[in-house]
């Protein structure tokens, strides 16, 4: 360490690997919100689900995602290729890759939580090795990969994902569920709405904390920059922006479900401080 | 990054933020270790109200609490209004009111344990608009806001709100109590004690650990600098000793609940692990 | 802050105290992957001797087992006597303990897990003791304590402690088990063996990813420095392919209990990702 710049290339590499460190933590939250909202019996697969998931997507994320997403190669795609290091940059190449691995990996967690209790576990694998293989990457590369495609739409920016990682997971989850249907036994044969309730609501609160947790480095870390004054305003900002804003939703939730269903409804509370 | 006095003004704001991420765990770890204490038919309840409590804090104590607490005013009381950010002193704002907030949700957090299996939502909530928005800023300016009215008891210090959290949480809990009076069935007609013993240990203990490790980040925080030799001395120490108290404490919990109680009880070693 | 040099400082002591909690927090990960994979009628004695291991190995590596293992002495044992602080070398003394301190807790806990349901409390404690205390410091001398004993053996190496944490664990759970035996019930009387199922697959999930996490800390901070860009590199670097092994041993492990079990096995998958 022997000048500034050194000193920013090190606080900049430490904040990838702390904030990276807090969002692969959501897998967690994930796995502990699903399993407290869904039935006893479908535990065992949403569980398996979320580990295997998260193990896929760091596996595809780094031999294939992230060089057709940050690699050199044409408008609609990066290069082909295992990761790279090459640390002559502004950062290290592994804490970048961690980073975006465990962004990916959330935008498959965003799917598994809304098939649950109704996709097998293999067919669920298939998705998620094509989403983090392929359909992430390949519209990543079009924003955040810096093609020219990005510059199509005037304007465009994303700052923590909500496009890239949320929207796509959304999108991808409308599509499964359009595809696989509700779940069995949840709408009467008039139609009507049968509520299936959670099972475990402390674990349904315990993954809610975990996640508003991973949600200060996933939003916190895309500043992608430790080592400067304005980075570190632009983090503690973004970091209290986060914390009021599933806040705000937090209250509202428990203030509209009192009003409208006379009670407090915890499992809305929780969505509501979390999307 | 162009001076040393930039890469102070940047540890200091990152260390307001990491060790802040881990006392807002602690908001989890209260969650996770009343449930596991109390009984199953309750867990809702005690859910809700740390969810919304830890929401709550957040939201009074920036419009109001904040600046009640560290505005200029007079001896009593700070300013009234939200957080406003000022990036020229020596620390982000935003990083300074986030790492205060996760301070006195957890003083609103030892009063919602105290008072477990006792008092509905709402009137919790009342509570917790008190404390959060007027009874801890306000004692909070005597003290850490800089009042002359702290100067009145010589040599009054506070490093990490033992007095300023604890002890204000502490002494609204017992307010509470005595107002709520014991749990239904808690004592025999003749006055002897039922024990309620708890219905989750695997979740009690879960949330002593996740409180063991909020700890770190309450008293290593507590420094308030890391940037220079003597802050991150401090803070090590301060770590280091944290986890020798709860240690010490656990231990001698053991032996004592041994020897008077023929066995070990874990609610006690939890509780004397975590005070 | 005034040079390079204290900024080194800073950041190698605040590598310690943040991995240093990562780790810290695998023995929440150890108290629940363990809870959940055995029999609930046993979970109260696998929690608290989670709890005490952890606080019963901080007590005596801070007053023996630290200067047992890196004070000056002879080639055999290191000096007698707690830890004392002298913050003019590289590193606050007390960041090293409390990074040092939590390794051998995770060598206790391996242990724990392996000789679950099949020792008494108190027992363990004396062998939590005499590790902590003795076995621990004394091979841990001989290598990392730099000892002239450690070069006897040519090219030896331990970067992040697979044989001085893991496989001393390993090798004292080993001994504990032979002597102890198989659990009660888990052979029939021709031999064949009878599986005994967890309890608690959440539970057994969340000490998964907990110790997956807490792995980022155990084998990044084992970089033993962040001040350099080598340093940042190469804990970039370890992070990722920590993250990789695990990922790649949890699917290995699907696949195979897939293709031998005909269905995933989910305590094989937590193992696979762990070991």
């Amino acid at each position: 360490m022997e000048n500034f710049a050194d000193v920013k290339y090190v606080l900049d590499g430490f904040l990838f690997i702390i904030m990276g460190a807090l969002v692969m933590w959501m897998a967690a939250g994930f796995a502990m919100l699903e399993a407290g909202l869904t039935r006893t019996k479908n535990n065992a697969t949403i569980l398996t689900k979320n580990i295997s998931l998260y193990a896929l997507a760091g596996i595809m994320y780094y031999f294939i995602g992230y060089n057709l997403m940050y690699g050199e190669g044409s408008a609609f795609m990066g290069s082909i290729g295992p990761v790279v290091v090459d640390n002559s940059g502004s950062y290290p190449t592994m804490a970048d890759f961690f980073f975006q691995m465990v962004f990916v990996a959330t935008a498959a967690s965003v799917v598994s939580g809304t098939i649950a209790e109704r996709m097998k576990l293999w067919p669920f694998m298939i998705f998620v090795f094509v989403l983090t293989t392929i359909i992430y990457p390949l519209q990543g590369h079009w924003t955040w990969g810096g093609s020219e495609l990005g510059g199509l739409i005037a304007g465009f920016s994303d700052f923590a994902g909500s496009t890239i990682v949320h929207s796509v997971g959304g999108w991808a989850a409308l599509a499964g569920t359009i595809l696989l249907g509700a779940r069995k036994g949840k709408f009467a044969k008039d139609g009507t709405v049968r509520p299936i309730p959670g099972s475990n609501l402390p674990l349904a609160t315990l993954g809610t904390f975990i996640l508003w947790l991973g949600w200060f480095g996933f939003n916190g870390g895309s500043q992608l920059a430790l080592g400067s004054r304005d980075d570190i305003n632009g983090i503690a900002m973004v970091v209290a922006d986060t914390n009021m804003a599933a806040a705000a939703g937090a209250i509202t939730a428990m203030i509209l479900t009192e009003l409208f269903d006379k009670k407090v409804v915890l499992n809305i509370v929780f969505n509501c401080a979390l999307v």
